[in-house]
């Protein structure tokens, strides 16, 4: 579907895209509401189901519109998945034992949402309009660690700076095709003067010596570092090209370390403190309009709009309004009794949701920074805890708090299924081979499979043609009076920026056809 | 000069280098001092020329040993070349104007030292013991731009942002050299095997598509970002690779872009609120024992030590001490009237000084941010002004201060020689060429040029391999009593950690030597 198709079929107006930046690259007064200041939505009721970012921000932005909404929230906290786990922090996972976080003042982690890329600007512009404060996030870290289990050879159990493998596999390749340059063996459209710029950025690529060869580099670092007086510093040695062919660093876990997508180029970002100071944030926009607790059970259309039966306080409950805007997730959704038409509640049965599975780890001494100057960044390893995260804040303090694992598929659906002693007791051992330090330091851990946490019983929903081809459609169009928002709605699955992006659509979905009616 | 060899020249216990780090990767405990608790400097007095870092560490460790030290510092304020402009701050450069800086409460720029790279262990080591705060200061940014003046072809004078450079060269690099190893036309060791791994690897590194070719890839951007509903984004187009070469992009301020060094690598740090927490935290340590306004005018050998003749209150002063360390730049100690050896007057009059400088451009609005999503990082062209630096601070605040240029060599002195006002009109005309919103919103601005700066006049010492052979090993000893330290007594030139590891290693001579006394 072209873009001009698009418009044309959501109804919605140029001027309206134009204003909310999805025309062009939106500079930030680009995302102001529409600028007609309607108020045609006064005094219309609007129920909304969850008060995850999506339904926050839908309940938020109708608001301004002069509508009269209400939230119902089946959890006493909102923020969805963007949920933050600080010492107090409670939660139950479907068929365990409730888990209390003993983490220590100032000590977290963000348990779902846990980074902004730079380029998501709807979710900068939220936090640019609710005065969330923002640091940043340190996502690529050349001094974090590689670590491959298994494999043969010299890098076999060996663990590495992310900066060697860097410096090496671009000295090596880089050495290779200055070589089949020269020897003018590439059936190639280049010029004399061409191969030579080529060859000439090549050799700074991979930092070849002069004979164009690659012998290592001191951007791999130092066996003891340039120091005062008579110490010029002892480069380390690079690692062999066919150690890295053959020990099992060829697997696409290690290769790129994630930054070079588009997501998460550098410069990511963070709110300060937490990730749910947006949800928060939000919330103080709502006061009285969130009604806590209150976890739906029946979602029925009537003749003048919807009717949704919720519990609270340990009651049947119900609400009628003109319209719904419904972002439950589809595991969620998939299980509410409701007469939602076939081919949406085929969308919930049959849009898989992503298994992922995260763990913090409290220690004593924030020995990754003291030993190892790792101040924040990923490791990664092909072993179950996939990757660990050290904490962009708080830097050089006292404690500090890891997440020791996270991981996806069916790997994060087997750790999820351990019980949490068996789950910290996996982070620690293998967490133990990228740092020795974990034993002497651990205290105490928080872990959540997000397969297990009620009211999500999934990460975000995972996508493929077919997927997207078959049930994806059933979601944007509104079912009689009921919408549908939530990252599952779009194509930014699992970041904020698509909580954001599906509450501005059905927000101008649902003023546009009210809109219709007052003209009538 | 190998390592045993300079551990047996300089006299040093193999325990205190050790203690210190030298000999091995050092965890933070290996920075404690020595640890014998010897107290033999008691009462023993040393004058110490310069306040900047390297002679604020030598006084705060001398101190520690019970030496009686006397920091004689010509300027009003502590640092040196670590040194925060804010509003309020006052230079007046050799031959010109009073500069007063008009920023606003909160904006400042770091006109010196700007940046910690996280493997300087030992900077890093006294921001922990002083209790100085740190944040992550943001190198290398995606997103930021790239900007070839002159050229021909398609990227003439044409913004990009360095994503798309990365992504394209990377590309197409990976193609060709996949193809090579297509056609076995390299003579090389590698087998069938090692050759499919290699493969797949570039593909990743490439991002190319099934065939192997670079038609271009999500992470050099969108022209329409995803969104809700029915749109998945559009790609941008990838440049063609000849246009890189052909274009001016070839040239070495491009390459690599800064973060491929060890130096620069991904963790970068600053101190929250400006580089001068640094020297500010060591004159707390040294309340009573720095002499401000005092600068230096005769240095002497005598029979028992040195004595130091300096102004004070518009006379002339004398102090007399039995060891003198000497922190001046070699630029400002050429000029002092002294019975240094001439091997020592020597250096300091054949080791050259970086040319280089700044200017602080303050905005009424965050538009790198708020329209380019821009936040920290560095922006590089080959004009004048060379690099914009972005603040990694003070995020989505109202106004923001950006180092409009920072330059070097034959073009710093260029731009140092300009008035100010030719300085800020050539940062302006040329920046605006990458932000054209530069004349809309430009407040004010504060320029320095190093080699002009009283006290300094220079940026730091700049040797080659000659130089280094010829010059350097006579401030290695002490010429009789006088020792001597900064950055110029080191391989870490440039760098605080410069500072602070020359002061380690006079302060542990020193010692030594101390000890050899008390041992008669």
């Amino acid at each position: 579907m072209t873009r001009r198709n698009f418009i044309e079929s959501t109804g919605a107006t140029y001027a309206t895209l134009l204003a909310w930046g999805l025309l062009k690259p939106a500079p930030a007064e680009a995302f102001n509401l529409p600028a007609n200041g309607s108020k045609d939505g006064k005094a219309r009721k609007v129920v909304v189901l969850g008060a995850g970012l999506a339904g926050l921000t839908t309940a938020y932005e109708l608001g301004k519109l002069g509508y009269d909404c209400t939230v119902l929230e089946a959890r006493s906290r909102s923020g969805g998945r963007v949920w933050t786990v600080r010492g107090g922090t409670k939660e139950t996972e479907v068929g365990g034992p409730e888990q209390v976080c003993k983490f220590a003042a100032g000590q977290y982690f963000n348990g779902g949402a846990a980074r902004i890329p730079h380029n998501h600007q709807l979710t900068l512009h939220y936090c640019r309009e609710l005065g969330v404060p923002l640091e940043i996030f340190n996502g690529g870290n050349e001094s974090a660690w590689l670590y491959n289990e298994g494999g043969t050879g010299t890098l076999a159990n060996k663990r590495m700076r992310i900066r060697e493998y860097h410096s090496d596999l671009r000295g090596y390749t880089s050495e290779l095709l200055a070589k089949a340059l020269d020897q003018s063996s590439l059936d190639q459209q280049l010029t004399k003067e061409d191969v030579e710029k080529l060859v000439d950025f090549l050799k700074n690529e991979g930092d070849l010596n002069t004979g164009k060869l690659y012998k290592g580099t001191n951007r791999r670092g130092y066996k003891n570092p340039p120091g005062a007086g008579a110490i010029p510093g002892d480069l380390t040695d690079p690692y062999g090209l066919t150690d890295y062919l053959r020990s099992g660093y060829m697997q696409p876990v290690f290769y790129n370390n994630g930054d070079y997508t588009f997501e998460q180029h550098s410069t990511l970002l963070q709110p300060v403190g937490g990730m749910d100071a947006i949800p928060k944030a939000l919330e103080k926009k709502l006061v009285g309009k969130i009604q806590f607790n209150a976890p739906v059970k029946e979602l029925r259309k009537t003749e003048n709009g919807v009717r949704v039966v919720y519990q609270k306080d340990g009651k049947s409950a119900e609400l009628t309004a003109e319209f719904c805007v419904c972002t439950l997730p589809l595991p969620v959704l998939k299980k509410i009794d409701s007469d939602l038409s076939p081919i949406v509640k085929r969308a919930a049965d049959f849009i898989p949701y992503m298994k992922t599975g995260k763990i913090g780890l409290q220690f004593k001494r924030r020995f990754w920074e003291e030993d190892d100057a790792i101040y924040g960044g990923i490791s990664r390893t092909n072993m179950d805890i996939n990757q660990i995260w050290y904490p962009s804040f708080g830097l050089m303090g006292q404690k500090g708090v890891l997440i020791g694992y996270y991981n996806f598929y069916s790997r994060a659906e087997a750790v999820g299924d351990l019980t949490l002693a068996a789950r910290e007791k996996m982070a620690l051992e293998q967490g133990y081979k990228i740092h020795p330090q974990y034993p002497q330091e651990f205290e105490n851990s928080f872990s959540l499979a997000w397969q297990r946490i009620p009211y999500n019983e999934g990460g975000w929903a995972v996508y493929d043609d077919t997927v997207r081809r078959k049930y994806y459609p059933a979601l944007l169009e509104p079912d009689g009076n009921i919408y549908f928002a939530g990252e599952h709605t779009t194509y930014l699955t699992a970041w904020m920026a698509g909580a954001f992006t599906s509450a501005r659509r059905v927000v101008d979905a649902l003023h546009a056809r009210v809109g219709e009616y007052t003209k009538k």
